[in-house]
């Protein structure tokens, strides 16, 4: 029996009670009984998103609503800025590309954040610059960017628009949507939000409504006005995923009994213990910056292969955290703490991690980095 | 205490086998344990369509393999003919024109099916149409169209790509993909297949590959070519929908016990007893031709209002079907015997609509209906 611990950094391990209401008998969607339900979850992220606009539920995955992000506020030729620090920020490039945007990448070197003044330079040179695209956090290498910054820079640009792809960051870091001026943001379910994957969720701000209205793209499944529309009947346009929208609330409700700050408090503090452990076994971290609190990227040691890592840590002990991607890939592996995680996630990953390592030849006391983690995880 | 019964023609009862399979852990999508998941749900749906065609299996509703189909396969300005004989056919035209194409539509009287014959015709006088929309099963109005007589006229045009929406079809009618030469067919999960909403399938055809190489649309959520290389390697392009996909495989396993002849069986036995029942009790179908096997539409009696029907069935005895959508809203309702459904939810269905019509004034012998079920699904 090989007993199983998802750490990856979506999808994320789905708590039973979720579980348990998703395998009720279904209910249809146009139906009255479906109506609270819907209305329900869309006020749950406002909380969650701490915003009074609206947010979209749609059924797709978390690319699903950065596509519509792209389709939905923009016209072949518009220019805009990306910050491109990783894997997912080269994914907001291919997207603008595909539906004829003119990009211009803010590169960040992977590992590090991007600084909000780089952003600040380009707009004042160029304020025909339509939208600002960013992670908050870049999964791929574990870093958080310093969203509250870069809301304060695009804000005094009337014609930008400031998009934020938080699908990894929601839940585990404190996103103030309406305070921090972001136009749209996406979440995705299987992240932060303890679901499985099926579902995004995108605000808009009523900056971006306006803009949306002399927006021409084609568009049909990711039609962000009709879901608007939709969406004050407490209804989506296509068929809404009941079962996960019943997941969803389940979630929720378990978040909001644990409060927002002390869900934020909770990420933190399993973040710092994931990071002060592996440092304390001689491990460097990948992000030399602004480390991330849903996932944290370590660097192998000399002489052994992060792939390895990986593989050991599945194989072996049922552990699956994650490798590194593209010219990550071999460099580093991940461990996540997102979403339903508590001590004993991180004190397990950490001990697996221990035991792997030292099977691979890495010089290390066993428990060095159980005690660390044990010791900030007890103040 | 009101027991729920769901009669809808999707989202249909989810069995009890599938709910539990998607209640497990979750287990991550780029893992290799869900290799062999992806491999079986691949290979099933290949079984279920009839083909040896690549079956992609998209994140979204079942439009979202709608709006695919067109935006893999054109290009703005291609010539295009529609089936429009309901709400779904209008579908086709709305999603084809949001991508500039030109159609063509051919309407159909609501309630009646297209002869082949008329898109023969078009095509003959206009060679340089690109391909042909329509509907296997019309759900607005119970109408199953003859998709293998069309098949037959669209495969003699080289130019043609033959695209069939089978969401509310697959399962409840034999549809064979490559015996009737469909390029292109699209099928949801919420629908025969027994699942919650949440995916999409769509078949592929090499004809329409080879088309698919000089169709030059922005896409990227529904990008079909890089779907086909991630399941060449038993994954999807971006996140699967893991839960739903382990839900598949249980539904598949399911349908292959009962065996595919037997399912088609099953489902044209329910919906003969059905519109038989409805006949006996002095009913007139809405469907005036080839009625389908998943869904029985059925016109109100003169003076009382479909929407009343539909209401007081739900309201009253705990049984949601569905009421007729624009033109057909408050002349007919619906029951559907789609998915997981037996001889007992024909005859509740009809037992229950025997009581709201005889409430609702209509002068009816209670039992009629039943008895008329009964004998049917006795033979």
């Amino acid at each position: 029996m090989l007993k199983r611990y998802l750490l990856a950094p979506g999808p994320t391990p789905v708590p039973p009670e979720v579980l348990l209401s998703m395998a009720m008998p279904i209910i249809h969607h146009r139906a009255p009984d479906f109506l609270p339900v819907l209305e329900s979850a869309k006020t749950g992220l406002q909380w969650l998103f701490q915003t009074k606009n609206d947010v979209l539920i749609i059924a797709s995955t978390g690319t699903g609503g950065m596509v519509g992000s792209v389709n939905n506020f923009f016209n072949p030729g518009d220019k805009v800025i990306v910050v491109n620090g990783g894997k997912f920020g080269e994914r907001w490039t291919k997207i603008a590309q595909s539906y004829g945007l003119k990009v211009e990448e803010i590169p960040v070197e992977w590992g590090y954040s991007v600084k909000p003044e780089a952003v600040d330079a380009i707009l004042k040179k160029d304020p025909e610059i339509k939208g600002v695209f960013v992670q908050a956090t870049e999964t791929s290498t574990g870093v958080y960017h310093d969203v509250e910054g870069l809301g304060k820079v695009v804000k005094k640009f009337d014609n930008t628009l400031f998009i934020v792809d938080a699908i990894s960051a929601l839940v585990a870091q404190d996103m103030k949507t309406d305070a921090w001026g972001i136009d749209v943001m996406i979440g995705g379910s299987q992240k932060g939000l303890m679901l499985p994957p099926g579902l995004a969720f995108v605000s808009v701000s009523e900056k971006a409504w306006q803009r949306n209205e002399s927006s021409k793209m084609p568009r049909f499944y990711f039609n962000f006005k009709k879901e608007r529309e939709n969406l004050a009947k407490n209804q989506t346009n296509f068929t809404s995923a009941v079962t996960l929208i019943i997941g969803l609330n389940e979630a929720i409700k378990m978040l909001q009994k644990e409060g927002l700050e002390n869900v934020f408090k909770r990420h933190a503090r399993l973040a710092r213990a994931t990071r002060e452990a592996v440092k304390a076994m001689g491990l460097a971290l990948y992000s030399k910056e602004s480390p991330s609190n849903s996932v944290t990227a370590i660097e192998a040691p000399a002489g052994i292969d992060g792939q390895a890592i990986y593989k050991n840590l599945r194989e072996k002990y049922g552990i699956t955290g994650a490798g590194g991607q593209d010219k990550a890939k071999g460099k580093i592996f991940r461990l996540a703490h997102l979403g339903y995680a508590d001590i004993f996630d991180v004190i397990t990953g950490i001990a697996a991690l221990e035991m792997v390592l030292k099977e691979l030849g890495y010089d290390i006391k066993l428990g060095t980095g159980v005690a660390k983690a044990q010791e900030i995880l007890m103040q």
